[in-house]
């Protein structure tokens, strides 16, 4: 089956500070016309952060959409076309203080394929130095770590449910990390 | 540190047919105010859907968002308060005419707690029957199978890079299903 969507028109409906919404008008495999909505988003980076003692450090923060307190591997969002290494060396220090010497690529997710074009890209961090953390202003967390095993216990049972958490976790595990 | 929001006034930006749109004011921990940009989605499943051949059901799609075609485990909207189950049950059998005698609930995530209100509950089921597909208009996809075993090296060499169908492959390899 032809399955290629493409776009004939946009409507702008919002340019926000964390993403922007459209209204597209598509062409259909079957060469019908459809409407699609969609967020766009610049992206972001999930950083599994090991200190000296094999702990995996951790942010606690509560996630407004959800009304809940979220356990989270350290993340952020990309400016417009920045590297994601950077990002990720950038917003580990700003989250948590500690400078990483080490980053490895674990690859990348898309969350909600269905309606937004966020993509994420993971790293696993090690070699770590503290530097001081420098949170931005309305950023409110608390930093904790935790071994991998204790996490992966949490994601099993249902008590971690964000998306990046869980992926990178689960990967790492699965290379024995 | 203490980390809720509380919404002091809602700005209503976009009511569409997948999601609504909402700027809110709140109140931050240290009371001062700010804005939150957030996606409101009624929730979806997902389903990993097992053969008597000891394969999943997945399908292909083109995903607008993203221009790319993805591979996925079967997946939905619920419908305004539907029972996720029934969701899973109705989903399984339009997009790939398999009918589950069995469905076992394999938790929840949230995909982009930072600024959707989206949660995904996940779904293992077997004993299928063929009882003929029944897509919604407007939907293509194409259906095939995979072991699991083949599914996790494409995760881990980032070649499936969906959220829902790495989540649930990585839970249900961690499981030993």
């Amino acid at each position: 089956m032809k399955l290629d969507e493409k776009q004939i028109n946009r409507e702008v409906i919002f340019q926000g500070k964390i993403f922007n919404v459209y209204k597209d008008k598509i062409i259909l495999p079957d060469e019908t016309e459809s409407f699609r909505e969609l967020v766009e988003h610049k992206g972001g980076v999930c950083i599994a952060a090991k200190t000296e003692n094999n702990n995996y450090l951790m942010v606690t923060q509560y996630r407004y959409p959800i009304k809940q307190i979220f356990f989270e591997f350290v993340a952020g969002k990309k400016e417009q076309n920045e590297d994601p290494l950077k990002t990720a060396q950038r917003e580990l220090i700003e989250e948590t203080g500690y400078q990483a010497k080490n980053f490895i690529y674990m690859g990348s997710f898309v969350p909600t394929c269905g309606y937004s074009s966020e993509i994420i890209d993971m790293y696993y961090a090690d070699d770590l130095t503290f530097v001081g953390q420098d949170l931005d202003e309305n950023e409110f967390l608390n930093v904790s770590s935790i071994k991998l095993d204790d996490l992966i216990e949490m994601i099993m049972n249902n008590e971690v449910t964000d998306a990046k958490t869980i992926i990178l976790a689960l990967k790492l595990k699965n290379l024995g990390k």
